[in-house]
């Protein structure tokens, strides 16, 4: 009987969720193509259908996470002056689901920072990230809600801000429950309000 | 012939440099018996006396990451205000050395978020490194150079930023020169000023 489509991608679907296990689990470092299979209940020959080597499990990996972060709920910002801060709220572990792709993500600067095709893929996704920040800053100082200065310093300085956050956070999670971690973004965006404080 | 103490301490010297130069390669995930034993000229068995363990072996490298980077010449702050910059400064990538241990670092995040106990040791570097942020801040605090606000939440706020900063100047050097990575520093410390910028 030939295989349709519904269950090719069916074969897909749980071939992510068994990525996304491994990830969870044991992240990067423990990535191989014999975790997954044993993840699927399947043979080590059977995952090379899907990835040839390592390094394209790695790849494939990198991308699931990267859409399942732009598929994650996101709140939206009651009004546009908001929208700086909720886009750098929406970076941080605040729920299970978040502290799970953080993790991840940060899990992943290992193997994207040995891999020079890798690497540039994420340097490509963080300065994405920093030009969305800049338009958001830039608007801000528009409409006065933000000090003057170089829009892309202070996106590059919010986004260091964020990031940092939540590497400490995923060390100490009991010293950083989300109510400080928002306390310590919302202390961020004061200082760069046009009011003396 | 017996085996003396220089012997010893020679070979542990050898088997050190072999991590190192493996971590700076290839990363945590890429460090394995193997890898060191090839970077060596030794055979995997030889290892084996060193290092029981893949973990064993993992830990062993987070101590030497811990030990090169205190090992690493600092600049002195030349009088107490400049005590935060200078220990702020003193994490980044601004040299070809301190990029290496950086990435270092970064890429330990991996194995060291994938186990509880070495999660644990981390967390605790980080947190005597917030700590001594704190009493840095503490000090500029009262002598007016920053303002006021809980120095722990300011210390962390600062570990944050030059974590995030670490993060992004490694994925993409050319956009955070080491020029940029200290004006972006100094930003941030003016935001911390008592006066109204």
């Amino acid at each position: 009987m030939a295989r349709t489509k519904g269950d090719h991608d069916a074969r897909r679907r749980e071939v992510s969720e068994a990525v996304w296990r491994v990830l969870d689990a044991h992240g990067f470092g423990g990535l191989t193509l014999r975790a997954v299979a044993a993840e699927l209940g399947a043979t080590t020959g059977l995952l090379t259908h899907y990835f040839a080597t390592k390094r394209d499990l790695v790849a494939y990996a990198l991308d699931l996470l990267e859409q399942r972060t732009l598929d994650r709920p996101r709140e939206t910002a009651p009004d546009e002056s908001a929208a700086l801060r909720v886009a750098l709220l929406g970076v941080l572990p605040l729920t299970a689901e978040a502290a799970t792709s953080n993790r991840i993500w940060v899990s992943s600067w290992d193997p994207a920072l040995a891999d020079a095709g890798l690497s540039r893929d994420h340097a490509r996704r963080y300065a994405r990230s920093r030009d969305r920040l800049r338009d958001l800053v830039a608007a801000g100082q528009r409409r006065g809600d933000l000090a003057a200065g170089d829009p892309a310093d202070i996106a590059a300085g919010a986004q260091a801000f964020v990031l940092g956050l939540v590497v400490q956070s995923l060390f100490e999670p009991a010293a950083f429950p989300a109510r400080r971690q928002v306390a310590l973004v919302d202390g961020y965006l004061r200082s760069l309000s046009p009011m003396p404080r």
